[in-house]
């Protein structure tokens, strides 16, 4: 598929034997391939995709596009694109890319707007989505198009001081101008949205509560074989990761300090420990809180340790956990981590307008900024996910579980679009489908499932092939 | 409260002792004495409690005692009495209390019968129940009731070969020519059962949809903070203690193979990693598999390990999960115990009717079985559950959690006697009661707890003082 | 052999089912008896061991018994004897023993004494010693009879205020008036000790440096294959172990406080990670507080956690580690106790001398000291060493490490008496010797060894079948 | 100081950046500028240093430089140079530096006798170095001019097949045409060596035992504040580091063979089952592999797991650890790395000489090596070091703890010039000076060293201030 832009092509091949390792790596895709190829379940179906542009998101990408699909993509962050796999997936044609890494806002926004914009046709069939910016481009241009047919208003990038707001009016005005019926087109023929993180999740929880979804959404990240293996295992691999590439920082010794103790701050909580470090948790739920408590963990506010600690990581998904009032009263050269969600976790705009701060590069995504006072902080990806702007993000092995939930989700969408089974609400994959995923990861590992007997599975009421748990189980 | 029988009253002072010392490591219970003495909100109230009755029970009932209840109290496994709690409690005369270590099958059924028959009234209020043999009794004294009335049959003990029913079915018999109303004029005062256990919760959830179910039921079980302390922490302490006072054996370099990977099992797999064992698994759930995976554990089935390893320990619920066939291959003197529920997770009823075999008992709980070639293995506690007849049972800090849980869902259910909000049907407490539990515990270990600001918590939607959490979250 | 006395010879069956059980874990007795068993190289060597009397010491008693040796056997210390062991050995009469739990310290010396005098004989050919009090008792007996010699003065009692030394003098008093040579026939005939323990070596060294020992010693606690595994991962097992028992109380969560980070405090401190504490240490020597903070653990003065921690364990080797003072200030029910060497490590005579202090006994070998504040502490094992109190002491595995070392140093110390390789003075165990200890261990463990080609070992300059490391290797 | 040679210049401003975020991960170093600086103990000393030129190394050699020394700088590995801390030290002229990343052999011995050859005198004062080719260098120079003063004969590099000694031969041929006394003036004015590394030390050994050691030499290598922390916990840090640089595969489930469980075996092994791999170790000491045994690691042969693991590590010293031929056995894109020292652990020369084979680079330092029936197994660093190669080697605050021990025996060396306490010798650091070091690096992580009173010092027999452990203590 031609029309991708990338950085740089030179790259490609690089990219393609990096591909190639990942391949082996995500073994629940390769399955996926395999079993479903041959029937080629969404030949024809145009998928657009908005997910960081990685090495693993190629896999997914040549995976749908093996099961039949075309498909369109960019990155839903403008840091996280690692340009060799952009340039590998253009050059090979399997899918058009518009992805770089380090896009400005316009930029990034252009990007959305080219992977939705599907040539001689009115959009796409199907998305997938990380973190709902593509949803939210789509579902703004219905909200613009239709007031805009009502009272002639156009979008006016000038109402907002949010500056990627301000980007997304921007590009609407241009498109109504262009079209004034684009995004209602485009949403009528979208049989689904799978949706794969939290906020991402919150947001078309919200949209489905104001009944202003305007096509089925399938919850990737509440998977069990996705959220307590991505979350909890991903981060244990690649917050240590992201620290050690961007600071070299021995962690042996040191006191780090996890804000949160859900999915993610139990990886990073448990990598720390597990590189020597003394690990110091801060949490709002009790329960998330008793639970570091069992677990060997200090549970404290972060007065209690901020002039201690020499590493601070912030997991929530809420804002304003590391404020630049803390950073203040912080030691010399302590480092500043967020790999939650969106840089609001720490107060970067404040850090910026800090009277008399300097900020000094020390390499790319890695910046000391100097207090007035001489001493300074060391904060990681400016303050976006640390792991995938210091490192690659979570590895191969732990995206396969992810992605391959994707793919099911994709398929399910798809093979329903005509029975009524997804309405415009929000649904979980089926446990079957779930336990599955975790199935096909097993025999990479070497792994030996046991089989129940009938006996035993009537005694315990289940299935023999299973789901094995009712609903409500936490694991 | 009179009429208590134990084992040895002589062991009373040793029991208030210990009572004592627990009372400081169950800050849950001690603060709902705190919060709820005061106001005597069980005041009058008759609860009968059918629970492995140790030292930190014996807190809980006078907890229930000092918030103004009457109790009477039996033991709910035939090895799980500890005679000097018992008989402190008999002593203080704060509940009436039948049990002692070492019923017979008989005596066990008679306490029961013990426990929920008040002198001068139709029975209790509520029940305390835990694998659900109160509740059991009284739903099958109400069948067999019904059917005399019918037909005029008495339950006849020789209809069955399970040794256990016959026991039941004996109680019954001889209730019925007392008095043909006993059990349904029990059940008809009874307001609600608070359960303690997995297995207890699925009886309970089978007679709720089989509409069988006489009274409404709140499943402690399920509480985050129980199954996710009790289970997990609990066993992680309960298991290797077991193991140590029963066979002094090094687990240090041994293989252990954990039989399931639920809460149960990840506590149990977790206390044999620390103790430097290398640690198998068996699994049927492959998302509970691969997280076994993820923590380095080796996923095996039991004939890939059964003749190297050195100690078994089946955690599952199920049956069969350890056969003779197997044990027959195990090495000499491999360990084999059960941490899940009923002694049927291993077969002894194969190994003593194995042809040739000898049992040879070590000390009390402690048998080796010698197979016709020679080779024997060490079965702790007869195959029931080891932690609580090889040592004392889960610790007082996490029964605090289970036992906090009872207490607010007796209150709860009390409260709510009239209101209707409990139906015959089997419920959750509410997350701010699971939450709360929580939060009484966090100043025991010196935790602190953060606080959300309104504009955190309206940013992700919750309120300040919680819940925090969708009811799906899995912790 | 006859002679014996021990407390209850009713206790003898079950100490020999122990004893069989816990030869299965001493795969290195049991080694050594098959290789050496047939030649019977200790063939009418007469042994006198002072080393707590257990099950796993009675394996090593009945392996020496087996290589041909007489022996007599008493404990080192007043509490450590399991009384079903000693019964078993003196039923089985395969050696005379002396030793009962709870021995007051006129006991103790007493059996110390009759464990060294042998009858129609002038005493043993050699020692296995632990502590060094057998090794004491002569070296005090020599020097009382050559004053004696002298001057005609009789050891005085009365002359010390020390409890334990006026049993000694009151010992060598009697002794001195029924054979004024006894000592010195005795340490005539002796070919050499071999001593277990740190404090023992260090008195043995005391005296070789003033020229005072009177026969060859071997170093058995500073080979290898004892200090790097029976104080590490012995420690690992019983410090848990002992806690457990005594108190019931759950470590998850909570703060333990290791007094010292040699081989002891590590593996205490691991054990109590492993359990879900949270670890403070307390060193004086910078190198071993250095690899505490490399392992993730608090490193602190006392002072700051004395009011903060649950469970304070001493295990230096030193004196007035736990003081009076200290204790005063801390929590409610703080658990203290020694895993260390000497009582003195705990102020006990502080604590016992407090004016106003109450003494509750819990059960055996658990007292709560309550201060006239009302606030308690509990005292393990009365501040002696906690493990063999209050828990079994180490496991045998560990065990069989340590005492077929004690094996190895006998034979070799016999099949030396006349080479000269041995003076009077301390010797480490050949290291090839203490390599062949770990060797005989690792079968038992499924535990493969790779063999080095001639080729690799000429590139580094060692044996094919070693020794592998220089003296100065530390493991 | 002017005179260096490196890759490029214009890198030096972010390695002036890197080396001041070092400096404060380098307490031990910053210590010693504070108390030594002023009285410039090194005033006009001549230092070559022959050690990886990195980061911290600049760290090390601007601290000699502060205490008065005048130095010249080579790299010890031809791939182990970063480019721009040598731009740093280059630029600010603080030393000679002679090195960059991907030297060839010749360019290597070049550089090595560049940093020795110092301008208008006949040679360095002191050398530091890193496994020996500094001291090689000098010792194969006198060997020559004696052996062509006795004869005339030159070095001829055909004589050897080895290509490196080639280059050595060559070099010495270069040097002995201009000045035939070269090597013997630089001897002579040598006062001594100071050596990193367990190889350079095993050949200062040698050369001592033979007499042909021509200066005193300090081993650094095996103070126990730089072979307990660098190797252990160095490479606990980087060899996570470096493979997840190379490969971002996922170390969580993964088998992971670590060959030798020395200290840089222990290190790796515990950060593989930090990451959630199962680890499998290779000894050949049993005493060492009993060590693994009890930490819970399954000890096998090669052969035992070579089809069935992921990742295989050496860490031995020794060579022909992996084979060719069990390369050939492995499954798929298994990792192969070494971190212990020579790439001759590993069988580069037979992989790249294997008849079919296929090398495809996958990115700098890593290669794949595609067997001819497909399977491919993924070598890092070539075989070299790859925790240098693929990540920046030991992190900052444990080559701190290396580096202060090099400049105190610098320190030492100097101030003994005259005092003939150093002969023709190989020696360890003073036992205090060993524990300095350990002292200088806990403030930084705020740990507080408890001090022993006199009465505690003088009942265990140390002084109050250290050392406080026998030469014989294992740590």
């Amino acid at each position: 598929m031609a029309g991708s832009k990338v950085k740089d092509m030179s790259l490609a091949e690089f990219g393609r034997r990096e591909i190639e390792l990942a391949e082996v790596e995500m073994p629940g895709l390769m399955a996926a391939r395999k079993e479903f190829g041959p029937q080629q379940p969404l030949k024809g179906v145009k998928i657009s995709g908005s997910l960081h542009m990685t090495v693993q998101t190629a896999v997914l990408i040549e995976t749908l596009q093996q099961l039949g699909a075309s498909v369109r993509w960019c990155s839903c962050n403008i840091f996280s694109t690692q340009d060799h796999a952009a340039a590998a997936i253009a050059k090979a044609q399997t899918a058009a890319v518009f992805a770089w890494k380090g896009e400005t806002l316009e930029e990034y926004w252009w990007c959305t707007l080219q992977c939705l914009t599907w040539p001689d046709t009115d959009g796409c069939d199907m998305i997938v989505d990380d973190g709902g910016d593509a949803t939210l481009l789509i579902h703004e241009g219905v909200k613009a198009e239709k007031k805009y047919e009502k009272d002639g208003t156009l979008p006016d990038p000038s109402s907002t001081t949010n500056p990627e707001f301000k980007c997304v009016l921007q590009v609407l005005k241009d498109c109504l101008q262009k079209d004034p019926k684009k995004w209602q087109k485009m949403a009528a023929k979208i049989k689904g949205v799978s949706e794969e993180t939290t906020t991402g999740v919150h947001r078309l929880r919200e949209m489905a509560a104001n009944k202003e979804l305007l096509f089925p959404a399938i919850n990737v990240n509440d998977c069990v074989s996705k959220s307590k293996f991505d979350n909890v295992y991903g981060c244990r691999h690649s917050l240590p990761d992201g620290i050690m590439r961007a600071t070299d920082v021995m962690l042996g010794g040191k006191k780090v300090v996890i804000c949160g103790f859900g999915d993610v701050g139990k990886g990073c909580a448990v990598a720390m420990k597990g590189c020597g470090a003394r690990v110091f948790v801060t949490e709002i739920d009790p329960l998330c809180a008793l639970q570091a408590c069992m677990e060997g963990y200090h549970v404290v506010k972060m007065e209690t340790v901020i002039s201690d600690a020499d590493v601070f990581i912030s997991t929530t998904g809420n804002k304003d956990i590391i404020t630049c009032e803390m950073m203040a009263k912080m030691k010399n050269n302590a480092i500043v981590g967020n790999i939650g969600h969106f840089d609001n976790e720490i107060d970067m705009a404040g850090l910026e307008g800090y009277p008399g701060m300097k900020k000094v590069n020390i390499k790319p995504q890695v910046d000391r900024f100097v207090f007035p006072d001489g001493h300074g902080v060391i904060v990681l990806a400016e303050g976006r996910l640390l792991n995938l702007g210091c490192a690659t993000g979570h590895p191969s092995f732990v995206m396969s579980c992810s992605f391959t939930n994707q793919v099911l989700a994709q398929l399910d969408l798809w093979a329903n679009k005509d029975t009524g089974k997804y309405q415009n609400d929000v649904y979980l994959l089926p446990k079957e489908l779930d336990e599955k995923v975790a199935r096909l990861h097993l025999p990479a590992l070497g792994a030996e499932l046991t089989e129940l007997n009938k006996d035993q599975a009537s005694y315990i009421g289940v299935p023999v092939g299973g789901p094995y748990k009712p609903a409500s189980y936490r694991y």
